[in-house]
């Protein structure tokens, strides 16, 4: 077969200020290892997301200073951009434990452009009082990523009480209806508040680089 | 062809202690007409749900003693059921003012069978305020009926604040991914609040039934 | 990354009178076992609902005194709370033996919060004579919980019989269009019998805690 | 334009038995007497199915031997075939007087091509003792086919009762989730009940085509 | 918990002629052992279908008698019935080898019942002459059995060309939108040829009853 | 509001040799009216596809050399473009009279680019001789674009029995599951016949240029 | 039946600085008047969308301070805010004429909280041409909303060569699979551009708001 | 059971010019090679697609000749035809590393028939100019091939700059929406490009078969 070669889109960062992550769930070890080594020799960052352990190990053994986020799925090489803690903070809320590994991706790749970030878990709303004594501290922030599975009613319930960008990011976890998440991205596209956002299920690097446009912005 | 004829089930109320609803949606006048008139000469309750004002005008025409409901565009024949207020309240809440044909087929359908009842409109979990002045309220009822279109998020915010039976109702108002409820509907099945109970898009007469089966468990 | 912790919902048995349970499919041992902790600190009973043997064994050696249901796929920690018995009974049923894991999560469910229950297995609709002779025996119940796959009319035929109410559970048996238990879902939904109450697929602990709503209604 | 003409399948009765029906929801009044006419040429009976009462009127003045059924919505050309008694009986059955027009559609189609048949409506499930009481009766068809829309549940209930072969019709009325009649088919396809057989939506053509060949089988 | 029992529908050989299958793909070894035992006291024939080769091994282990299709994927204990010859030939056609497993189910049901039946493979629409040059074999059958998978047409064309009775087996063979067997369903469904009927995806076991049922009535 | 002018691609002629087609069925007569008008200055041909008669009507009154081709529902403005017979035939299959609109406008599309074309109607996959016996016409062609709805078989049969390229059109007539054309979609790109390629449901546009860019290849 | 009254949410735009919008789609006349009169008696603007004609007409009799929108297809009550140009310019930006009536509530949304916005026509990603000529003026912008029908591409191309937020909204034009606008929401979630937000279909107002929101963070 | 063998289509090479293909996936070991031996006894070229390592490494150990590609996860026996280079090349274009497999399956399968072909990758939207600097390399192409996942917006861009066919091959990389290939498959369907063809969810080799339908056109 005729050689083929990745060919990669090096001038991302110049063009959008946003590092082009690698999709690690589809692509074999090989495949990652010949992308990561281009992008050593152009001496940028590197964020492999959706990777499993095996395979961030078997790349781990061949660039000395990977590192794998077990809790984000993902894989960097290289380290996080200078702090840009003045355009502000991003807090990434989870309706419950379920959806902490969406979160850890939104919040590694915020982290890893240099963005001031954290992560508030279980702002669950079949107990609203979880999502009320939350409400001063989630007001500091510039942008709002809100994970939730299952209805997927939280980023509702926070954009009728707060007034900043709000990112909803349906989670994959659930059974019957909301198996996949489909449920709670329909309930958060049907939305009764007004200007929510929404990105594709689990995707979490999305969130995160939408964010950062809206912080440029 | 052969001739036809309904052959009713004259002994529901007897078996379940409901009324048979004639569904008018998909009937001539001619067929509900022969339907009602059984009904009658078994001294039978009637009420016929899912009729347009036309087709109530022309059965009325034909039955002096029917009467038409606009607003739950339903039509009755004969007196309600006398009160069973003992049996305790069942509050019909609505998310928006768009909801109120299904709130009123409910609410229609309890008072017909002598059940204590009344609609408390525009709960909406975009403005959660307008959920919490109500709770008060809503704490007397023995059930809860709770209609909501769109992303469907008013039962769950309710069943995670109150222990009443709550049965959500998905109301077929919306555009785009909840246009025909589909979205409200899985929102209230994958609900994260313990114990939501679920009918059919716009089913506001189900509602009412299982309410009633509640109220006399 | 930020140390993220479970925020539990503590409040939940004095808000709604139920134990929050814990979805285990979607959490890691550590996860589970973190909220576990907390738990037994506040001297709460715990329900870990949808958990697999490996994920169980693993937990129960941590926590000596954790007991794993097989049937229900379940883990509980601590006594079940002291019989509710004037409240009623409810009886779960099944369609057939492949909607036992769901059945008896139900079961579990209302056990632990000290409801008299018990299963009834292999009504099906294919074979009549099994409903009808079970008939006297579910009259007796408060509330009926009914699981069924395939096509799913059990619930249908059940609640065109007897006069409680009636929550059915769809079942994720089934292949080709009944796979996931979408077709049973929908007939539940759409079913022609008056007040029929419905659940997400496979949520037999769901159904529990709507019974229980309804037995304190 | 280039000139188009129907070409039509008159060969069809030779081969199987069986008269081609013009369908005529999508064709213009002129398409449709344009294969009236060459039917008419060519003697061949003709049957029109799902043609609304304007083109009906419309035919009817071109054809002065055209008959209009309006309750199965189709319009026939020429005396049905002789009869053919010997070969049996098709009982149509519908669940609810919604269903009447697909029944209609497969009764004059049955009758149409000589055979002995009828309808027994509303056999709901919802009311179980309204299908018991007819069962001496459906016993003694030779095929039955069975209309329902909602959920479906008729032609379960019935295959599980009787021996002789079940053609399974979902009917497309019905709302929220069993709009459409998708419910009812996947209720149909996904039935516990051995050996059920399904033809589309509102398919009374095709089933009764179906029961034809099984009597000639 | 409350010991459950699979309750068997022992006269179901009597009402309706057929054998009752034991469905044994969400069954545990311990439960179909259960249920075997059950019929092999009340001395029925037992077929158990979609059982993985595990599960087979382990039961043949119990049952000394039992025996393993693997083509089939099915399971049988005691002798098949005696033949019942005069009631015709039932031919199960292929559009493919890979649909063989489930006309291999198809044809097993029937043999079990004493049917006399075989299959003819590989009749395939994409080169026609594989369909013309099987006619005049498969004008002998009473009935046709016809499996398909990817796009379904097989049954269609079939259908078109001969006058018996034509159950359509949709196969979930196929990627992409043929995934699952839901194209080939749809494609059965919506057929142009006039009473072809259909049972549900993969469903070999059932397409084998609906024959039976025919070949009697 | 900000004065918005529609900004055309009149550059599309010369890039790809293809007229830009006008979408009528979301536009406003207004609209319409403004972009015929710069196409007229540009001396473009213009050719606007999914028009109603009232539509093209008013169209035609405020452009004198406009032509409405009623059973394409296409409206064009100047002269067809000069025969370019030379690049040889396309011929327009249709399954059934009902798709001749979809063919038509296929047909007409074509015309207006000067290329060779005819539509051969009626040839039923459900009466085969009529696909057999014009094979030999259709042998005949460079391409073929093949209109149906319903299951949509027909492409997949020509496509096995002939070399050329074949484009197969799924059209919007049916009901049930094939209501829309969802069915005829599935049922061409899930074909087993080898190189069956497919445009969107009613495209017959689209088919025309897809057409054209392979006899231009 | 008890009488019922909208409560509004006059605390929405102290909170979250936004008008609350009247859905105008699924409420009466009465409905819509009842509202507006609060309204006004509060002194708030009011934003009536999607409203048709001959109800805005009868609005306007009602209420002599009305305005209707007809591209917008909204009725306005009041005043504009006062300008916020400080705050930045929002362009729309569309794919197509028909694409026109959402971008159009978007612009009047904006324009009546004191937004500087304005449209931008017939951006088509099939003439690149007329994405490249505009992305200097779109460069100009804080935040970019682009509406889209078909295959809904034009957001994915923007967002890969500007840097700032993009909120996609798919547009309710097209026919067969991009019917209804959900080929179009499909392809803006599963983006392969990074960081490009969303909104339910043909949802204008709400990124009006969402565009707001980014604007104030 | 009878003893069923594959009947295969050995005219096809001669009727449309195409080696038959088997597909792997579904077919065991030894239903592979005994189609495989009847291929080498009638002295034809053999192509299996979807075989996983597995079974490929168990086919090589029956015929030595067998050669297994892995990147296209493809067994090939015999020589590929001699080359057609007169008839033009195919240019196989990907969106990403990720769809390569697919890519490498078109490659193949033209490479088989005498083909010239080549794969160029990483032709992404979301970075433009690497779409607009392979514009001149793929203008030399007869047929473009292109494979994208996610939103599958490349094809349509392609088809916007260039007259040549595009044949669009969705591919099942993606999560979410995405995930199956399904909106990669609606947005090429859906596409404002005129006259893009589209083929199944990953069908490499039916996009090759339809490449060389045109080439000899």
């Amino acid at each position: 077969m005729t050689k083929t070669q990745a060919r990669l889109d090096l001038q991302r960062r110049k063009r959008l200020g946003m590092v082009e992550a690698i999709w690690g769930e589809h692509k074999s070890i090989d495949q990652i290892a010949e992308i990561l080594k281009k992008l050593q020799e152009a001496q940028e960052l590197a964020l492999v997301t959706r990777i499993d352990p095996e395979k961030a190990r078997a790349i781990k053994e061949l660039f000395e200073n990977a590192e794998f986020h077990e809790k984000a799925r993902c894989l960097t090489l290289g380290k996080p951009a200078k702090s840009q803690k003045s355009l502000g903070e991003v807090i990434v809320v989870t309706g419950g434990t379920s959806d902490l590994l969406v979160a850890a991706e939104a919040e590694l790749a915020l982290r890893w452009h240099g963005i001031k970030t954290k992560i508030v878990l279980d702002v669950g709303v079949s107990g609203l009082h979880r999502v009320l004594d939350q409400l001063k501290r989630l007001k500091k922030a510039k942008v709002l990523i809100v994970c939730a599975g299952m209805e997927g009613a939280l980023p509702t319930v926070i954009s009728g009480l707060l007034s900043q960008p709000v990112i909803g990011v349906p989670v994959s976890v659930g059974y019957g209806v909301s198996a996949g998440g489909k449920a709670a991205l329909a309930g958060m596209l049907a939305s009764c508040a007004p200007g929510l956002l929404v990105v594709n299920i689990d995707n979490g690097y999305g969130a995160a680089m939408a964010a950062i446009r809206i912080l440029k912005a």
